[in-house]
């Protein structure tokens, strides 16, 4: 199959281009470096060492495995790059991971909160647009994310939700309650994505992703040049991730505030095969299909004493602390999500254990002269500061 | 008060500063001209010649009423313009209008997809962002669409619904599916509003409005100068003021396929009041309330016998056209959406009635001969023109 990846010089992006290619697929990889470009803004860095370019990996992934990526170093809010790539490489599936990713970075200020909207907004629009007159019978994979759904009061389903009302019923969107500016762009990318496949008959899938962990996939571990990036910062780490690392540096775990706010995680080697497994069985013509993919629900307090068990075990003395919440979210909730769908087209979820927590220990470990302390507490606030009482 | 009107050059935009500024509100309009350009760039025209700029038309209510209305022209997705309004004016209301209006318009292409979403969703972005740093405790009134909840088989509510499942309930953001790009880019605000209500404290009103008609408000008519705009065409116009300029000039009214998609109507004069009743009780702080804006539901082919027989009575011989519908909508559906809260804060509705559909037609009699018959019908088209076989 022709897949094309979207934003394939990510975390998760490169990986899943390395996994596509090594399956026989035939693999092409966009990226404009804009993770890169807000970590030289913020003077921060993956933690592992990905110096060289999309090409240069390309060219090690054809080294090592004998398998073709071709690569286009472009912005996917210009039209001419879109285009220009769907003409030449008449993809079937497309893998779309190319947005910026990250809650705080979008809450940074106002140009950074337009700046996550405007990019990923338009270039799905692009990508949608592309696909009704050059690509109509191609499947989109977009990656939204859990955080779509907030934290309601109710079970969150799979994309939609039967209601019953004044005696009449339909089946709908299911409600969003996003908690930043990025999470609202993924909510807008959904809505889009619903009106093409409702409108022109478009096929997509959106995978409304947990948050990720991990370090290593198949490929990566082939060679040191195929490693995949592997974020620790306050704007683009998340949370297992971080409090792996902040463990091997005998940093004290950040917990943001009481620690009950419940989400959902995957394992980056379940990443790959979800979006394997939804790529392999598209959408019909006109579906607009929603997965929930991840595989474990915890609180972020239960991640953090699982981490803590784990460096005990390694001989790590683990503290937790317990800051101010930088973001508005609730700290208690209610959280029950399915995620049956995935599990249902043949997902063997690899759950979380002390083990994987310490093989994560141990790929820190090696990079750990590379950690810059300054960049582990967090910064950014949801709230502006305080303003003065008027006449002060 | 101290009111802001965003879009203060269009349709409702202008005779609501006017409606304001005569209450003896303090009123700045701000306007950055976008629906004269898109006109000029189609080739079409208000049927009312509204050719003065911004400040002339202001001056002329000037001359007329003896109250100021403060100008500027300019765009709300520059940073700079934005924050010079809200640190010169201090506004304690912000009414705005000041979107690209038009479904058809945002369908055109691709470039006017991306734009429409472009404009509306990052100058309402910096509208936030202004009211978050320079005036947290002013009130957002902000122009939305019934359009945003499409037709669901069950009842609309406004704005949010109380879903019970599995054994628990929550009051959730109803859900959306709207019919165009343009209606897209209105639930995307929706959910920044949302957002910015929940995070920031802030106050904002959500005015779901239906379909507006009518010509004259009781400013409008102090002068010629004071006209308001009043679009026609396929892209600008609305089914009821396309309808009425049909009826005179003796064109077949334009109905869409079987003419049963129903929506909800209002008088431009309740839009006025809809608009005042939001502005004079106010959102709490950390509140987003959401109204439905509209007076009456009707089918589009019940609109079309309406002006029939109005159009019998004054001597005019309507015929009915169905066209093939360029949209893709449902042409029988359920609606029933609710519209009390404006009511109970006092809003007391101009229905439709024969009579108002006359003085229309005489008041666009009046400009009968500026009419540009080769913008009636409709060339927008929802779907891509059918493909060539492949090998064709």
């Amino acid at each position: 199959m022709r897949i094309l990846i979207l934003g394939g010089d990510g975390y998760l992006g490169w990986p899943t281009a390395m996994h596509f290619s090594s399956s026989g697929h035939e693999v092409h990889a966009v990226d404009n470096y804009l993770r890169r470009r807000a970590h030289a803004e913020a003077g921060t860095d993956s933690l592992t060492p990905i110096g060289a370019s999309l090409p240069a990996r390309a060219e090690a992934w054809r080294e090592v495995s004998g398998q073709t990526i071709g690569v286009t170093e472009g912005d996917l809010t210009e039209w001419d790059v879109v285009q220009r790539v769907f003409r030449e490489f008449e993809p079937e599936a497309i893998v779309h991971y190319g947005e910026m990713p990250s809650a705080p970075y979008s809450m940074i200020d106002r140009e950074h909160a337009v700046f996550t909207q405007h990019n990923n907004v338009e270039n799905t629009m692009n990508v949608l647009w592309a696909m009704r007159d050059l690509a109509p019978d191609a499947h989109l994979v977009k990656l939204g994310t859990m955080g779509e759904y907030g934290t309601p009061n109710i079970d969150i389903e799979e994309g939609y939700i039967e209601i019953s009302h004044n005696g009449r019923t339909d089946e709908l969107p299911f409600p969003k309650m996003p908690g930043s500016i990025y999470h609202l762009s993924k909510v807008h990318d959904s809505h889009n994505l619903h009106f093409a496949c409702r409108i022109w008959g478009l096929r997509a899938t959106d995978l409304n992703q947990g948050v990720v962990y991990g370090i290593r996939t198949d490929e990566t571990a082939l060679d040191d040049r195929l490693l995949t990036r592997f974020d620790y910062d306050e704007v683009f780490g998340t949370a297992l991730n971080r409090f792996c690392l902040q463990a091997v540096i005998g940093h004290p775990l950040t917990v943001y505030g009481a620690g009950g706010q419940t989400r959902g995680f995957l394992n980056i080697v379940d990443t790959l095969r979800c979006v394997e497994l939804a790529t392999l069985n598209p959408a019909a013509a006109g579906e607009f299909r929603v997965f929930n993919q991840f595989t474990e629900q915890f609180s972020v307090l239960e991640l953090a004493e699982l981490v803590q068990k784990a460096g005990a075990e390694a001989g790590l003395d683990v503290k937790v602390d317990h800051l101010d919440n930088p973001r508005v979210e609730r700290e208690e909730h209610y959280y029950n999500a399915q995620h049956t769908k995935l599990v249902e087209l043949g997902l063997e979820p690899h759950l979380l254990s002390e083990t994987l927590i310490e093989s994560m220990f141990s790929a820190i470990e090696r990079y750990r002269d590379r950690v810059s302390m300054e960049h582990i507490l967090p910064r950014t606030r949801w709230k502006p500061p305080v303003r003065e009482p008027q006449g002060a």
